[in-house]
């Protein structure tokens, strides 16, 4: 059997299900202590530094590779290099220094972005800009950390595009997978395998991403949709948590695919099984009896503590067809006191959403 | 987030997953210590002495309940209880001293099947009787444990219903599931959802049971089918090896229902998702990636230290219909080093399988 092992200080869900061992993450005592114990080695966030988990390497097998991760934990490398494999992003400008920002906001055009290059998710480390007397303060909000400056994108819908690859260089694809974020965090995502020409685009795109990083395991990349056409948002070299619906809706879940592929495994087929969602609980758990009673949900608590803005746990839910499960959807939704999400594709125009609700504050 | 308590001395393999208490499982220490982590306690055996687990009662929900082993650990009392309910078993005699033996044997016929009322488990506690002169040696051989002789079912095939009640009474059946045992282990074990006739004779007689027992969780009925007929042979008041195909192939498995009625949540659905089939691993472990190069197969290693007879894994398969799915089974079974199934129902009638497939040797 498999067995795991996590380096971890505080409680981590993890700990639950692993052996843990008593080092920080991100530290050379860590990583060498992981490696004496495992034959892979793996990481659930970017944000561990290059250059600590390279240490890895000379031990045992590291997927992602540290080479990946120090692409995917710095926004600028990041958008440059998925620009260098012809990955549309949205227009961006490195900033070191406050000029560096009025430079860059003048160029790009209000509002924009400011993200700090390194340590950033769920809307943490942005600041929107409004207007050209917001700048100072927002450089001081981030306290003068490398950043860029992003231009927004006039997005339709979000996307992610769920893949895998093995070591023998063959892909998997996800569904398309359709999400919706507030705040700056995802809300819930629905797999939408209809939806022919943007799938064949994320495909794609996504096929150039795992290749050129001779990448092996589950890698998500996020995407705004715009007049049809894919922009990338942002890589995640990892299981991600917009891919959740694969455990119960899928026929190899992304977990599975990513430990099969870091072990040297043949992967799983990924087709979807039934129509299914993926509801996030933020902030705070509903009690399992209220999910229960709504047919076709999988409740999953995480155990952490509560914290507003925290991912705590999520719902897949399921339905016969899709039309179904997006009343069931907007049903879990209500029961988790959460707002209904809305789509072109469901004829709610009107609330549709727009880049303005992925923003963060810091 | 459900964490998971486990008692025991020794390693098992849920030791890797769950918080371990170092008591014996059948001790009422062991069952106290249990009680006060534990909202809700069940059993994956149901060898641990009823009058020991009746002690959880006191303190928590215990499912099954104290009662319902007592009946299932007893193979004398869970024969007498089936057939109170008018579910058909093969027919038996109660034998508790060697002269015992000659008058059940001499009344069942030749051969029959002496067995510990007490203790078995693949085919453990059981001695095939063919003719007068080895019922001497076969009292020996079980140490004159109280037993039963059982008459011998002339069966064409061995099937398993597995289904789950809930605290409000509702109950959930998975596909009768077809099953092949080989010195009295369990090999493969296959859905079949077009069975209906027969599904339908398994999940009356099964509910039958479920509801006199006032049953929460998941309890298992394995049949022998006699011409067209179901005959009773046992009832598993827990997850069973049979029901593992559930993971993959159902829409809900069997063990996310049992943790959903025994915390007295609803019933997951328990339809097929796609042609499933479960081959175990019994005595050795194959190569991960050997498994792995199968198409849609799903490896489960249970981490067991290997020995001849003991199950240490299973193997899912899966395919796009029954027909191909056959013959997928075929093919791990020989990448396993296991002799092929056969059935009435693929056209081999050679070497379609009798009882004597099923008996063990002490």
């Amino acid at each position: 059997g498999i067995t795991t092992t996590v380096c971890a200080l505080d409680t981590v869900p993890a700990a639950a299900l692993a052996h843990v061992l008593p080092h920080r993450p991100d530290s050379r005592e860590g990583i060498i202590a992981l490696a004496q114990h495992c034959t892979a080695i793996t990481c659930e966030s970017e944000n561990i530094p290059a250059n600590v988990l390279a240490v890895a390497e000379n031990h045992t097998r590291l997927h992602p590779t540290a080479a990946t991760i120090a692409i995917a934990q710095d926004r600028y490398t990041e958008k440059n290099y998925l620009r260098s494999l012809g990955i549309p992003t949205a227009d961006f400008q490195v900033v070191d220094q406050a000029s560096d920002v009025v430079v860059a906001a003048n160029k790009l055009g209000f509002p924009c972005l400011l993200k700090t290059r390194r340590g950033g998710y769920d809307g943490k480390g942005q600041v929107r800009l409004r207007k050209a007397d917001e700048l100072a303060a927002a450089w001081s909000a981030i306290a003068g950390q490398p950043a860029i400056v992003e231009a927004m994108v006039p997005f339709t819908q979000e996307c992610a595009q769920i893949a895998a690859r093995d070591t023998n260089g063959h892909m998997q694809f996800y569904p398309l997978t359709f999400t919706w974020h507030r705040e700056g965090i995802l809300r819930a995502a629905i797999p939408v395998p209809t939806e022919r020409e943007l799938s064949a685009q994320a495909r794609d795109l996504t096929a150039r991403l795992l290749t050129a990083l001779d990448y092996v395991g589950i890698l998500t990349v996020e995407f705004f949709v715009v007049a049809g056409q894919l922009v990338a948002n942002e890589m995640a070299p990892r299981v991600h948590n917009s891919g959740h619906w694969t455990i119960e809706g899928a026929r190899t879940s992304q977990f599975e695919n990513h430990v099969r592929a870091i072990t040297g495994r043949a992967l799983g087929e990924t087709d979807l099984i039934r129509p299914t969602a993926l509801v996030n609980c933020i902030g705070t758990m509903p009690l399992p009896k209220t999910i229960a009673a709504i047919p076709e949900t999988f409740f999953h608590d995480y155990g952490k503590t509560a914290k507003p803005g925290r991912k705590l746990g999520h719902i897949t839910v399921q339905a016969t067809d899709q039309t179904a499960l997006w009343l069931r959807v907007q049903q879990v939704l209500a029961a988790i006191g959460e707002a209904p999400i809305a789509t072109e594709h469901h004829g709610n125009s009107k609330s549709k959403l727009s880049q303005q609700h992925r923003e963060g504050v810091i």
